[in-house]
């Protein structure tokens, strides 16, 4: 099986020897603080480090306003917490991130899709929707937004637009929650400035190691603005006490004693070798009518297929043959997305991403036959079978 | 300053180098595993042990319905997000933990609390309450207790009143929800059986490894009827997506390859000699007036005041003299308390916690002499100055 659905970082690409022995030495040196309680906002050597870190994409923030968290996950679990009561709007791209939906869901958000393109978000839709969902007298409490090199359509919003957006929100008094697991993890050139480099009041950032460094390790944070920070710092003891002292410690550790930033480069050149296998297969091998978006950076590529073809009715048969994906409907709250899929490059080898592409378009043909000997009802035969779950990232 | 408000286990106790010798050979043997994402459920090898361990307290379960948690607090968390709209009781033992309260308070659950003596909670009063509650048409949603060497209490409920509780709560309807993060740590004899080997259908048990290993992993666990384990897994997901593989799988190797049963030993030793200390020292110092409950587990003493004194009142005082206590009231959510404190003997030395006692006492008595030359409201004057944060555990 080539799976082209994961979102898991290569972690292998790590120097695994240094990291246990960093472990190691954790313990020996420091064990009696990393076995022990920490504190609810979170370690403050690692605030200061992830201030370090946020500052290669602009971001001028105090230790004092980054709450470090279980994964960003439980940044957005968090937020929501705080800010959604049942029937409140969120607004989000279309497609969005499934964790998020899947998160907003669970606090009975009403979430309403924002029409993106390959540069992002666009500006005016967001406009024309808050307008309109404000006038009828719905409460937006923020926008959920991956601004660069989103999850799961791999598109990256530029930079005329990013202004637009955040003076379309702070115009409309809407809160933008800034994802970003994937903004050092560009493929040309220097990271983006991050909407909260521009925002600080408007903005609250969530941030990860776990495409960085490691997801084991589950340490995120979000930066937010003073009021919300207290409110976060408060759910976070009410939701687990504080998180892991070890694994904290264990990030700082790597980040104060080993080349991270080189580190980072060696994942960034291996994703886009492997983003570069995946585009260079999908040109060779997808039938006409098929098309895709080609991202500068992250993990994934979102395609578009042929007219009257479902991606969901067609996985099975991709199972089948040995290859999968995530069907587009699971990154849509509104039953759209069965014309896509999202196809991942992040895990598998670029000689197993180009058999898996070629088994998929070999597949997608066939679909494409039944539709033009049967119609397009044709591909709706294969629906109802279950479709692997959403996948961690 | 000898603290003895803090919750805070001895991990010093720990074998450190043994520990860092695990978690290095953990990255090196498993690091592309141990590093990467894992399931919202739990290690299930993990999950095996954990049932291995609840089998000393009389537990008979399947991996497949624990759910590993961030510390127990996040099953309780997750717990109260399945079962709680606002307005549902909780019932708790008078007094009760402060982190449970607090999380219970998040989803705007109403707590009621129910009367304990030095046996345990009354289970006279629990049907009471119950009668009570449901004829003024009430929703109970669960019991929440920490039947064995209660926090803040230290007291443990009795062998006859355990069937009593378990029969009283399934005639009406109620679930039951054990916090047992304590019951391997008895000083006399072998672990009491848990309430929930006599109802896997009534009770979610709550487990952890932060008092019998270290809370710096934050790996905790519930163990659930299939249907509510069904909607922790969702629950955890949508909060975190899944805990830190690598915690687990630390802790996973610490029971596979290490004397955990023997270390529990030591630790129980090691708590045995410092409640020995508090409670001979309450007994040398103490002025009369003051009582105080005998834990024979866990890392807490209850001590009540003589009429009129009032322990938040107190603190400042105490904390000028160098002794630190947390105050009652925190362990109530109706304002009860006043009249109580909770000591902690699990982090001093045995002679630190002489030495603390001794402090206590003598603050005790300036206060009682105050009270009996200007009256009872003397203790009022110092109310009113912050107390410490409730600790963590």
């Amino acid at each position: 099986m080539v799976s082209l659905a994961g979102g898991m970082p290569y972690v292998t690409a790590l120097p695994l020897d240094v990291v246990g022995e960093l472990v190691a030495d954790l313990v020996a040196k420091r064990g009696p603080v990393a076995l022990q309680y920490g504190s609810g906002q979170g370690d403050p050597d690692l605030r200061e480090q992830i201030c370090e870190v946020m500052r290669m994409e602009g971001i001028e923030a105090g230790a004092d306003d980054v709450v470090v968290t279980v994964g960003s996950q439980q940044a957005l679990d968090l937020i929501t917490r705080i800010f959604i009561d049942p029937g409140d709007v969120v607004l989000a791209e279309g497609p969005s991130y499934v964790g998020a939906l899947g998160t907003f869901g669970a606090y009975q958000a009403k979430v309403v899709h924002v029409a993106m393109d390959d540069q992002g978000l666009i500006p005016e839709s967001l406009a024309q929707t808050i307008y309109a969902l404000q006038t009828a007298g719905n409460r937006i409490k923020f926008l959920y937004t991956i601004p660069t090199f989103q999850n799961p359509a791999g598109v990256t919003l530029n930079e005329v637009r990013r202004r637009q957006v955040l003076e379309i929100c702070q115009r409309a008094g809407v809160l933008v929650v800034e994802d970003n697991p994937y903004g050092l993890l560009g493929f040309d050139g220097e990271p983006l400035r991050a909407l909260r480099a521009d925002d600080p009041d408007g903005v609250v950032y969530l941030g990860s190691f776990s495409k960085t460094l490691a997801p084991g390790f589950r340490v995120g944070w979000a930066l937010a603005p003073h009021a919300v920070r207290d409110k976060l710092v408060l759910a976070m003891e009410s939701a687990v006490l504080s998180h892991s002292t070890f694994t904290q410690l264990a990030v700082g550790q790597y980040l104060a004693t080993q080349p991270w930033r080189e580190q980072i480069k060696t994942f960034r050149e291996l994703y886009r070798e492997r983003r570069d296998a995946l585009l260079n297969s999908l040109e060779v091998f997808m039938p006409a009518g098929c098309s895709w978006t080609r991202p500068s950076g992250g993990f994934f590529v979102w395609m578009t297929l042929p007219e009257g073809l479902d991606s969901k009715a067609l996985l099975p048969r991709a199972v089948a043959e040995r290859v999968a994906f995530v069907p587009g409907t699971g990154f849509y709250s509104d039953g759209g997305g069965a014309q896509h899929m999202r196809l991942s490059y992040c895990y598998p080898q670029p000689d197993r991403i180009r058999e898996g592409v070629r088994r998929l378009a070999g597949v997608i043909e066939q679909e494409l036959q039944l539709r033009d000997t049967f119609g397009t009802g044709a591909a709706r035969w294969h629906a109802g079978i279950d479709t692997p779950g959403p996948d961690l990232a």
